[in-house]
Order: C-alpha cells, then structure tokens, then sequence
C-alpha cells in the first residue's frame, strides 16, 4: 500500500514552519493544519507581514539598530545622552534595556558576537562603524554589554582592546545575582562575581 | 521618555504568529527575530507556501479530506475496499489512521464535530455527501471513528441515527486501553470501556 502524502504545498508550508526556533515536526503540522481552517484574509495578512519585515526593516545606518526608517528613533532623538553609548548584540538587546528604563545614551548594536561554533568572524560585525562613532570624539563612554557567555566575553574583550588607544571610557555591565535570586540557587561563578564586585552600603 | 517600539512591520508579523497554536507572546517574538535573520529567499518560500496552502487545498469532492486536486488519492485508488467508509472528524485523523496501515476502506472526512462551544452546527458538517455515498449502495460498513469525547460522541450518535434505515452497518471504534498504557494510570472510564469490551482468547 503507498503511503497517503500531504498536498506538496502542504509539505512545504510544515518545512518552513519547522525551520523556526523550538519548531519541531508536530508543531509544524499542527500549525499547517492551523493555516489550513484560517480566512483567506488572515494568512494573506501574514504571508504579507513575512515579506515586509523582509523588505522593509533594515538595520540603522548609525547604530544598526533594526529600523524601518535609515535612522532609527533612537539615534533621530534629541533627548539622549550622546556622550553614552551601550554596544549590544542584537536589536532584541536593545528593546530589553528601554524597557527596564534605567538608560538614556546611544546604542550600539553588532548584531552578532565573535563566534566559533557559528562562523561569525570579526568582519561580519558592525565594529567599523563604532570606531568611526568612537573616533568623532562625542563619546565619553562606551558600555559593553554583550551577554556574559563565552562569545560576549570574547566580544567585549576584543571591543576594549579595539578601543584602547581612544580617548574614551569602556565599561562592562556588572556580574552579580540577578535580582529575585536565591544565593543558594545561584551558580558558583556568580557568586564570585557578586562577591568580587560588593559594594559598600554604609559609611563607616 | 517615549518608548521603544518595534516597526509596524515586525509588530504585525508578531501578531500573526500569536495565532498560531501554542505559540505566546515571547514565542511570537523569537520568531519574528528569526524570520529577519533567515535569507530572502527562505522568508518568500515561506510567504508563498502560506499563500499556496491557502489558495490551492481544496476538499475531495467525494470524501472532504483535504487535496491538491478535486479528489483525494484515496477516493482515486483502485485497490481500496469500496464497502468500507470511516466517517473521521478531520484530515489529520486519515492521516494518522493511514500510519497505522491496518485500513485499507475509504475514508469520510466531516470537517469538524457538533459542538456547542464552537458553535458548529450540523449543517456545516460534511453530511449531507455522506448520506449520498451511502444510498448509492456500495458501501456496507460505516466505522464513526470520531474522537471519544464529548464532541465526538455527540456527533457519532446523530450520524447512527441519520443512516438508521439504511441498509448498512455502522460501528464505533473500540474503546480501552492504549497500548503501552498502566492500568494504574488509566481513567476509570476507560477501564470500564476495557472490562465491557473483553474479548475472549481461549476456547475453553
């Protein structure tokens, strides 16, 4: 007996669906099948959604902030501190420190790290652009603030070294428990790093 | 400050994988972060099949399951044993009853269940076609194998009761325990369905 096939488009559709993160085949088909009983009009919508984010959204020419416009808001804006700049990994990274509220500088976003296992090599990086920020001489500081993982370690290492001879501060975000930990609950190294980096809270 | 926020057209493609099943907020968002680092080529293979599974499958004209052209390859194959029809509730379920390969009869998809929460009534079920295959005399055996639950049970009473004065048989899929089960773990329905649904196996 031969096996029953899905419709080719079918198969397609569960293929593209399973090339998304933490997609795996059951899901894909469960959201083929989803398709399937949506009205034209909605999956016309998303189908058109995927191709505009694709056509339409590129990277700030500035800072390489993901952006629909050649400069992002950030970098039009005329209230922030130019003189800050935060050098994250990705526009995501971005979007999480406006939420917390705690920052008013500039951005700057590589939109990858210095990887091994990926392939990213320092090229693919939108360092030169930083250099050339860095070296206009409105920079006092530049923040790193890669994740803390191997490649956002050896990023924010190789940024410092690239940096070193300008006349600028580098930072890198503190280590320490996440707020809302349990000491007992947190990893060794970071218990480390917290200690390594207390601060006094009284005076005497 | 005003805050950051994403370009209308990524928000757009968040929204549209939120109506997807299973997929949330944050979910939503790692996909649309994946859609703008895929190539351009991957995101209009994408865009297209979403279009194509929507414009080019259609139902079996025969038997409602789900098909490129206007009928099914099962309803088109000349080895299938035309006296059996298995009335399922979607085309997800021919397909897991054709991995199974112990049936080898036609199928009879209805589309969906008579539910009171969905609000789907009989008359968009599809019914009607199945009383018309069954009074051109063919078939001998109508097996409901909708899902056993509420829904289910519902619609396969009302379907025994439309073809009670036809000159067929109609059966119900059994009940009991799923291979692999633990008794321990089964539901006690479903270990009542099991003991009424003994079969002998010694001829003594």
């Amino acid at each position: 007996m031969s096996k029953l096939l899905y419709p080719s488009a079918f198969e397609e559709l569960i293929a593209s669906f399973r090339t998304l993160p933490g997609i795996g085949s059951k899901s894909a088909e469960r959201m083929a099948y989803q398709i399937l009983e949506m009205d034209e009009e909605a999956v016309s919508r998303f189908a058109s959604s995927l191709l505009k984010v694709k056509n339409e959204i590129k990277h700030c020419q500035i800072c390489g902030l993901m952006s629909d416009t050649d400069t992002c808001n950030i970098c039009n804006s005329n209230i922030r501190d130019e003189s800050l700049v935060c050098v994250v990994q990705s526009s995501k990274d971005v979007f999480a420190l406006e939420k917390s509220e705690g920052y008013n500088g500039l951005y700057h976003v590589l939109n990858g790290v210095i990887s091994t296992v990926n392939g990213k090599s320092v090229d693919e990086l939108n360092l030169d652009s930083l250099v050339e920020r860095v070296n206009e001489g409105k920079i006092k500081e530049v923040i790193l603030a890669t994740n803390p993982t191997v490649e956002g370690e050896v990023t924010a290492l190789y940024i410092s070294e690239l940096l070193k001879d300008k006349e600028v501060i580098v930072t890198r975000l503190a280590y320490g428990l996440p707020v809302g930990a349990h000491l007992d609950y947190a990893d060794e190294l970071t218990l480390n790093r917290a200690l390594q980096g207390r601060r006094k809270i009284s005076n005497k």
